[in-house]
């Protein structure tokens, strides 16, 4: 499935949420100065050393942007496309599309394709808010026009939907930094890990997929990774793994070809 | 108690739990893809890796399976008994029998009965979801005919009930996976341990349970312990200990018969 | 403060809780088997074994016992008795005093000693359930003939309190168990801590209030600590303890009696 | 920004929270001896022990104090400012500022300011409760001629507010003491960490914030280091910063000082 040379592949996702994640939460997060300090910290503090990480180590990533976060960052929005990284759907709002009706997670969808496309011609990938997907996501992206997805944990492999022209870049709890890291007021009882503690997370499912030959989603969050001794272990963390010639980092995008190429058209779907 | 050569035994038991643990935990998990696809990666996935781990150690297992995901996935339960495996009762639904009354939980016991008895011609053992049981559920047992149950947390090695020609054989929260590793948007406020620090929890007991001479019975999920990192690891910390000579792998089944021997028959049940 | 050649104290006390925490916890527990095994295993497995430890390394101890439980299981007090330790109060049912009226805990305090003193003809500490008092306890206390007590977190060595008769044995979350052990389904989001990560995190404040010169006071609880690798932890760690000779190991009484002679007499109360 | 031969900087900030942060979680905890035994604890025991390692290591230290401790404990602030460190405000009452309107905010403030202001001619510094702000605190600030904040997740160095002339130093979680070592009756869900394993997460991190040239504001509770095997740890993790004569020490004061310095005026606010 992989390009000649290469015997597993790596997809660095990020995903974007700036204030939206915290509006989701709890609308009154607004008028919580505090609360909303994490989201600028990602975007004007991590976001540029993020971007800086991966133009040395030359790693190219998938960046997943709610639209109402893109239309309040426009800039940092341009700055991930200018470095060449991919630009994908995360929803216009940071709401989970379980929780919506069709029409509404239709609207939600075209009003963030809206925005997004302003900054990159073509979105191709759609990653919803928590890893949620509802049973008319599927068709809603075909209609929308999108060919990939990357939100369930059924495979260490991507794959074609059966019915449907979307490939799944599959994902898992383990690859994430917001379940180690995840700290505020609301989630008081949570259990902040160490950076070395992450690493060692990381390190065996990163391992051990790479061994079968699969594909590894890691997905980080600015303002979640973005803190200086977090983004120091991530350095080391894809510096170790950039230096291993038989993986094959790659956008999501890249992946989906494979993906694609790898399956046969599925049926046509109503 | 254990057969010559052997100072304690092991127990593997795998909780089979595909959709019917997040139907149980929330009916609206039934519109919700990117939860259920926990369950398939851990039905298509994880358990055929399971079976050749378990080939690899020669390792005999005792499967528990609802009767609804036997329905569901026959191919696998198919799957795991051709591979010498015993298959054992995990209700029909994964609700708690401490939640029912003693018609429903009869009812849950009989249906279980009837699905798992198309794979294979007896079904001797039960357990419960989430280790609960009710006062009635013992009784229930022999009128359906079982003769072992695991559920109990009372001691570390296998016993027969007083009043009941039923076996026990004890489990605890340590030797099971999912305390350590389970994670999802409703249980947020959890810890991932890394495999390693499951490996030392899991090592520090079977250590001392067999130091005792007891039974050691570890229980895992495929969708839980069947991430690539974890599997890894259940490979190794198995492969350890079927090197002692001294440790006995057995089937629920035979530990329950060397339990039902080693003990007087007990007083009739009203 | 301690005897010559002493320079610190070690307290090892025992809160026995059989069924009593299951019930205040919730009454439908007294339904539900798998729930009350655990119970069954502190005092039937982990009693004893505790037991044989405290004498392979001469500890003395206190256990702290709820008059139901006493009731329950008259021969496991009466076990405890034997080997020398000493009997403390717990209260009647494990129900917080905070939450009670002055008379329903005058009440609990009553029945407690009646049924405790069947077994020991002198009972002299108080520890309440979870460590929660009430502002009624200290003249409870001195009314029913105890003169020392072990709730409060506001020390780390034993004194008087100004305006009763009635010595304090500091405690903290640290240094007991629970914390770092529990799991039941109730307690779904806690974190299982490794028998090692525990030596570590005992060992870090044991020393430090050592080398104070203070009193450690260790609690645990039998259905917690009798876990077969964690009563290996805890002999090994009392054993590196009790190889310091400058460590004085008492019941809480002979703290108590040292407190009393260190402290001028208080003030009278109404 | 810093003085010269300096790289990075360090503020120790000490919340000292003793009663008032029980009293706000629940008004019920006045009448329980055992929760407020920790206030207790953290100004009779940890607030002497902690400036004597500031003694010892010639550290310079901003302590947040709540009016309502201050008027409860007035011998301990004075032996704060004795030692010649800062007194910040921290509130009349440890209730946050989001759920009050701006009124009430004021009045706290206020209120706040009287009884500091007996203890230390002039208060500057102004941290919130939990780090949560309402979206009239920077100018109530201004209003009540405090000039610097320590409130907001939002970068690793100090800067002033763009339309306020209000400094901010920047705090995070990671540098808290409270997500490690929590623990109550009420948060029976969290984990305790070792006193190693948050020395790990302190150093990850300042040792990041540094190399950047960055500050690191490190805030701990009387009531939670004070524990005596994390104030060995304390004293040994401020010891290694102290050894590093690149690092300077200072007050939250000094500190905006460098901040207001570095930052053109303001432009006038309503």
């Amino acid at each position: 499935m992989w390009p000649p040379g290469s015997r597993a592949a790596m997809a660095l996702t990020v995903d974007f949420d700036a204030e939206e994640i915290w509006l989701a939460e709890d609308p009154a997060n607004a008028a919580r100065p505090g609360v909303l300090s994490q989201a600028r910290y990602g975007v004007e503090r991590a976001l540029p050393e993020i971007l800086d990480i991966l133009s040395r180590l030359d790693v190219p990533a998938t960046f997943f942007v709610c639209g109402g976060d893109a239309e309040r960052h426009p800039r940092a929005v341009e700055s991930i496309v200018a470095r060449g990284h991919e630009l994908g759907h995360h929803g216009f709002t940071h709401r989970s599309p379980h929780l919506m009706s069709r029409d509404e997670e239709a609207d939600e969808l075209g009003r963030g394709l809206d925005v997004l496309r302003r900054f990159a011609p073509r979105i191709r990938g759609y990653r919803s808010p928590s890893w949620d997907t509802s049973p008319n996501t599927l068709d809603l992206l075909v209609e929308q026009g999108l060919d990939y997805a990357s939100n369930l944990m059924d495979a260490t492999a991507p794959y074609r939907h059966p019915a449907h022209h979307i490939a799944e870049l599959p994902v898992h709890w383990i690859l994430d930094d917001a379940p180690h890291f995840w700290f505020d007021t609301s989630s008081w009882d949570r259990t902040i890990r160490s950076a070395r503690e992450v690493a060692e997370l990381w390190q065996e499912e990163c391992d051990a997929v790479h061994d079968q030959g699969g594909l590894a989603v890691l997905t980080v969050h600015p303002q979640i990774i973005g803190r200086p001794g977090r983004l120091r272990m991530l350095e080391r963390f894809l510096a170790a793994l950039r230096a291993d010639d038989g993986i094959w980092f790659a956008r999501g995008a890249e992946i989906a070809d494979r993906a694609h190429a790898a399956t046969p058209a599925p049926a046509e779907t109503s």
